[in-house]
């Protein structure tokens, strides 16, 4: 485990962060919805260090996002492949994707374009909705406290709250 | 630009990756979505060092995600605030917040629970959607070449091809 792992932190986003949040991972399982799945392949496509790649390839094993398994027709070789969990991650891909192209795209017209399968039509923007459908904002949702509950939320909401507090003392006339 | 920047890879996938696909990066924007905005207050909360902090922060603001203001009443101080296009990560933030507690959570109960402000409800699981509000899986999604075409994705769906080609040579009789 890294000396600043995160997977012992007490918050779903940091221990999501542990596992995906590192650059070279996130074109990995790019191209692993893509289809791709051979040490070779992910080399020749990222033009990624060999060692890099092995060491995004172990890890992303270990936390059970991709599986290893030996490659049809070829005892040497492995295949990658994502597992329910990883599969499981597509909304986030299609979520960068729509994001990277809102904000970083060319001008008139996207590069590439997310479809359904069936219907060849494209998919609806990946977005946080309220219980009846409804699309929300950053201001329109809330953190709260679980029923598990998390001192990392805790200690948040602290700080956050002891900086407003002195906003609002300082605020005074 | 680091040595192996991304930003300006012809996929939208590696350009957000490149701005958002580092661990720290995620538990700021995490934070910043919990009303967090000094310096002082990311280190007090997330144990990180400084000179890794500065770091980040200097990264989002280059990308546009921060914007970093003198703070009022602190001449000394600067308040870092989500820009519109740090707002438009919401669903990121909230679906690795749900992704971590469905595969890494505690077994009975979410420490976090995202919620409408206005009603208390928990929010849906961000998923991916076709035009007709249908949740779709990876195997019902496909990256088709968008109008302006993307050579990544294209060497990509080329080396996929191949490869497959090859397996089904193999499995001739």
């Amino acid at each position: 485990m890294p000396r600043h792992s995160f997977a012992d932190v007490d918050c779903a986003v940091a221990q999501a962060a542990e596992q995906v949040g590192d650059k070279w991972t996130l074109v990995i399982l790019r191209n692993a919805f893509q289809g791709m799945t051979r040490f070779d392949d992910f080399i020749e496509h990222l033009d990624v260090a060999s060692n890099v790649l092995a060491a995004r390839l172990r890890s992303l094993v270990e936390a059970g996002i991709l599986e290893r398994r030996p490659a049809p027709g070829d005892a040497r070789a492995a295949d990658y492949k994502l597992t329910p969990k990883g599969q499981d991650l597509l909304p986030l891909i299609v979520f960068l994707h729509q994001w990277g192209e809102r904000w970083m795209g060319r001008p008139r017209a996207p590069r590439v374009a997310l479809a359904a399968r069936k219907t060849g039509r494209p998919l609806r923007p990946v977005c946080v909705l309220a219980d009846d459908g409804k699309a929300l904002s950053a201001r329109e949702t809330v953190f709260r406290m679980g029923p598990a509950r998390s001192d990392v939320l805790l200690r948040s909401q602290e700080i956050v709250a002891r900086r407003r507090g002195t906003h609002a003392e300082r605020s005074k006339p």
